[in-house]
């Protein structure tokens, strides 16, 4: 069996649910909403089911979906994206990333990457050959800088893997250093694949910038959406690939043999959601940002040290100063069966020289979910 | 770029479908009804997406559906399977088999591969560092051979990938052939990856018979299924994995980063519909033997020489007899510009040593679209 795969283990997200699900413990751990989703946009799938086109779309996606994708950023960030040559719809962020990877890396290739890490990243990247050239992020602020930059950079380095906003760090980057690592991608010839499914999910005002737009970076960014997060139907698995059409094309013969296709009918859900006025982007991040005020508040009353959230769906905790003398891995195993709560530790996302000291918990619920969770961990520290 | 994918064309299915639609023909090259499929699975579809699940569901696929899958299995063909271990959902039969493809394939493993040969195995398996060993089947009975398999199994076969029944020549396999491939795999220690998409539609009361039930093969085979071409809804793109423990459980890693999970309101209908009674299969075969038969007839007496469609969605038609001086591409690409029919050229499905005579129809389409295309036709000898 091929060796990249075989001894992987089972990514934690799906752990920590499987652990929850016997511990009869309530699952802050994979990110994901505890309620159904829009329900417009569910009716307008189940509409499409029933009126709608069920067979093979087009393999780059169905050409209202992809004309949305291309009207939503054109708004948003006055970024213009021809859909028929800048545009495709994957089965997933997910899909769209592992896409893109395979499309650029080659054997040999050096792939920076930041830790904390999104897990498919790594293994995709070395099933392509190439050799991930790890950076380490580091809490409170999690900020890059031209150090870490100029320590991996170099003429072998072929891609940069940047996610923003930072899933499980929950930073929304400011243009300084989107500018910084744009310099170095323009220093070095880097084509830059930026995972951007939180794109939507910020908060108190900020603004997520794509890197796609800062100047320099319009023909050397692939850059991934994700329908799921944009809209809470994690479920639904469509993802987007936005890049320069010499970029695109290559990325499309890998999403051929990956996928080939994604379902039509909920495509056209996708697109009637992506056309939704302003409001309703803007009222999502206000009722997301608080629930995070409502976790925040709960968990510092208990006397966990809360990080500041930016965006996503998650916040972290810092265990350090409660001298609690274990890891973050150990202390989520044990409040999933002690307390029955599910946490994800943020020492996963590092593959060498681990942060071990933070605990991501996803505020994406239900306020009484919230509430419960907070109950059952009254008495944890 | 990677040069795997780089230069490679776009498939000749969305190639010659874009042609379709190009030249307002009538599509009979890529495989997909021209109906919307069965009523009650798209409803169960939309009752899901209205009052079911429609957040992550379980990496492997919903439970039910993976229930669904081992009991259709052990009733048809007393396979049994544990849903937990040995049945994985995908996005589509093309991910289901490029996971299993990266599962088991390493730089200089060689993997045979039989020509007609679909698209997307031989660049899937080039990009897992194996070795493609072509052999070339052909008209009219497309049959396996002991010399034929001897002249490619030796020490570095790691795999084999097989599709019965075969698009595009449209043979389900007897049992005969199936022992004499099992022989090999189970002589030179090789999986074999069996692409069945097919399996249930085929005619005139054939069985179609999974290699992993054949002896000696139960351990050693991945077999990949398409609820998209069961139900006849290509679009939604719903595949299995059904293989023992220790391999499926390297294809689950390579899936949990391929797409990590689908959509699982579309799951909880295909589960719906594989507990359909027997009858519902078999009317579905005949209605498409019908329709084989229509088309067979109708070209026929055009004057095409059609071979013999034991399954599938399609016919081929082996244009040599008619001494046209151009191969089955020039043939295709001149039909669809000059009488607005589309069809594919089974040389496409050749690396090398192209069989080039013969042209592929599929016939999975309403009568009236079948009736005009053989009337578009009438003059085309
Ligand atoms: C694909 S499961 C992981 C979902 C997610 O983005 C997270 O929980 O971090
Ligand atoms: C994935 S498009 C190809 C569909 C098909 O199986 C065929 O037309 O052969």
């Amino acid at each position: 069996m091929n060796k990249v795969f075989a001894d992987l283990p089972v990514t934690i997200f799906e752990a920590m649910s499987q652990a929850a699900r016997d511990n009869n413990a309530i699952n802050l751990g994979q990110g994901f909403p505890d309620d159904p989703g829009p329900e417009d946009i569910r009716r307008a799938a189940a509409d499409a089911s029933i009126n709608g086109y069920n067979q093979y779309p087009s393999m780059m996606g169905i050409p209202e979906l992809r004309q949305a994708i291309a009207s939503h950023y054109g708004h948003w960030h006055g970024l213009k994206l021809d859909p028929m040559t800048e545009v495709m719809v994957t089965s997933g962020g997910t899909e769209a990333l592992t896409s893109s990877i395979l499309s650029v890396v080659e054997p040999g290739d050096e792939v920076v990457c930041f830790q904390p890490v999104y897990d498919s990243y790594l293994p995709i990247i070395r099933q392509a050959g190439g050799i991930p050239r790890l950076l380490r992020l580091e809490p409170p602020e999690w900020r890059l800088s031209e150090e870490m930059l100029r320590s991996v950079f170099n003429h072998k380095t072929k891609a940069v893997l940047f996610n923003n906003p930072l899933n499980p760090a929950a930073v929304v980057y400011p243009r300084e250093d989107l500018e910084l690592l744009a310099r170095f991608c323009q220093e070095f010839d880097v084509v830059a694949i930026c995972d951007e499914v939180w794109e939507h999910v910020v908060f108190d005002g900020r603004e997520h910038i794509p890197l796609i737009t800062i100047p320099g970076m319009r023909d050397r960014t692939i850059k991934v959406g994700s329908a799921g997060k944009i809209f809470s139907l994690t479920g639904w698995k469509i993802g987007f690939v936005c890049a320069a059409p010499q970029l695109l094309r290559v990325a499309a013969k890998v999403h051929q043999f990956l996928t080939f296709t994604t379902a039509p009918n909920l495509q056209a859900a996708v697109a009637y959601g992506l056309g939704k006025p302003d409001d309703y982007f803007l009222d999502m991040r206000k009722d997301m940002a608080r629930s995070r005020d409502r976790l925040t508040r709960g968990l510092e009353s208990i006397g966990f040290p809360v990080l500041k959230s930016q965006g996503t769906y998650f916040l972290t905790v810092d265990l350090s100063p409660l001298g609690l003398n274990e890891t973050d891995a150990e202390f989520c195993w044990r409040i999933v069966q002690d307390y029955k709560v599910a946490a994800i530790p943020v020492s996963a996302f590092y593959e060498q020289d681990a942060v071990t000291s933070v605990v991501r918990f996803c505020f994406a619920k239900k306020d009484s979910t919230l509430d419960a969770a907070l109950e059952r961990l009254s008495d944890a520290v």
